[in-house]
């Protein structure tokens, strides 16, 4: 399969549905709207809902099942990204080489587009939910499943004691409840997603959550070695950022070889997960590989 | 019936049941846990829930049905009092006489405390319609319609107009959009909730529908009066607040006199809407005389 058109044919297809499903520039009031689409069409990649998509289609559903809720997970991307950048967190003027929400629309209008991006998500997913034709039970557990993934205890938790560890002595464990939550979560529960409104079946999902955990994992690697390594331009925010903010870090913690070698050890065992789907789950193991080439 | 014992019992139950559901402070990460319990636990007056409950009772259900959903909608409400006290919003630094969340743990936790209250209500409603007897499809519509309540085109649109209009000229639509949103939207949804979930016909979610608009009205204009003429030690913050921040408020545009009326008046119709329930919604009848007597 040509990855780079896969890619670009549900970038595409995400991206006009999240056009479809916001709120449009001129509804009042029209500051909110017009910073909620600011940050959602502000360059993401979409890989979060891309891998909801590719997990359906591993387990024998289509795009078309999934793109609502792939789409709800993509809002709550954004939502993290806009809190994060706050003057109060990361405070980060540029992301993905544009300004970030609150340099354009002010810290208030920021704080509150993060907000309805979150609370819009789950609107969506609520709807999403009564229109599909897996039975409600599993879809309200999988609500259940995504808000916990996102919560005190996942996505904000990891966020938490990343604050924390700024300019603290590097430790093993708190890196990794850091990426196991802060990035990790919402990956795993991007790919669950696909699978559960497939319709998929325990071992299917068994397998996703492997495949989620190592895939989770070695992203975060390469996205410490390209703040390092990377090309600015490319990754839209200055490199060395994680080093200045004393960031901890896994070439921090295991120099950049170590790191590298790593990353793929991750890679290959999130393919091995994926053999009960067969050819099905082509998308999914061509995205992995890719993790090790990227460049942005 | 004794309204303040009965208020009294029904606060009880909500705070045990909230001290039950939100994880213990020493839940890693803790700073997290501890804000999110300090404002939880921070003097609220639980009305949101009491409503749930109530409306639920008026509907010949118990409050043991409808708990789990009132404590959420109390999570979204502490939520909202979080980040609206920030410094970039309304940079309170004391609410119910008590220090606010970000002048005790700092602005980046306060911020993240009032996510994972606001995720965190998502996942008990899930929860709650999961272990209910109501089909799923009216639950999974519930939770739609509270996330609808409460964002950009609900509570946050209000409240994002609300700070768009300070030291604005004055004006009848704004004022109303305000206080629909960031007030009414909020009773409504809690209001409903009690309702659905337990198994209120159309007729009767319309009457309480009825009584919410008018209620919440109500309480809004008593809420302006009592900043400009309330004891600022038992509303626990300054007084003349709205003033000072130049807010529009029904006494500016009103005056105070023709205010009092607005609120008689609308409590008069709060309590017709209720005459379909007979005395199954007496609780919710005094509920509403006594938001003429509040102080506080």
């Amino acid at each position: 399969m040509d990855l780079q058109l896969y890619l670009q044919e549900k970038r595409n297809y995400i991206n006009s549905v999240l056009d479809k499903i916001l709120p449009p520039e001129t509804t009042y009031p029209e500051s909110i709207h017009k910073a909620m689409r600011y940050s959602v069409f502000a360059g993401g990649k979409r890989l979060r809902p891309i891998l909801t998509i590719a997990a359906a289609e591993a387990c024998g559903g289509s795009a078309d099942n999934v793109i609502e809720a792939a789409c709800a997970l993509e809002l709550i991307h954004t939502y993290t990204l806009i809190h994060d950048d706050l003057p109060a967190m990361d405070d980060d003027d540029y992301r993905r080489g544009k300004l970030t929400c609150h340099k354009v629309f002010g810290e208030a209008i920021a704080i509150l587009a993060g907000d309805a991006l979150l609370t819009y998500a789950f609107q969506i997913l609520a709807r999403a939910s009564l229109e599909n034709k897996v039975n409600n039970n599993i879809n309200l557990e999988n609500i259940l499943y995504i808000a916990k993934s996102v919560g005190s205890q996942g996505l904000i938790g990891g966020q938490v004691v990343d604050l924390e560890s700024e300019n603290k002595s590097l430790n093993e464990d708190i890196l990794n409840y850091i990426h196991k939550n802060k990035t990790a979560a919402l990956f795993k529960a991007a790919i669950k997603t696909g699978g559960v409104v497939a319709g998929a079946n325990e071992e299917m999902l068994a397998a996703l959550d492997d495949y989620a955990q190592f895939y989770g994992l070695a992203f975060q690697i390469t996205d410490d070695i390209l703040d390092i390594e990377g090309d600015s331009k490319e990754i839209g925010k200055s490199v060395g950022s994680d080093e200045k903010n004393n960031k901890l870090t896994y070439p921090s913690l295991y120099g950049i070889e170590k790191s590298k070698t790593m990353a793929e050890d991750n890679i290959n065992k999130a393919i091995e997960s994926l053999a009960i789907f067969g050819t099905k789950a082509e998308a999914l193991c061509e995205i992995a590989k890719y993790t090790l080439k990227r460049t942005s």
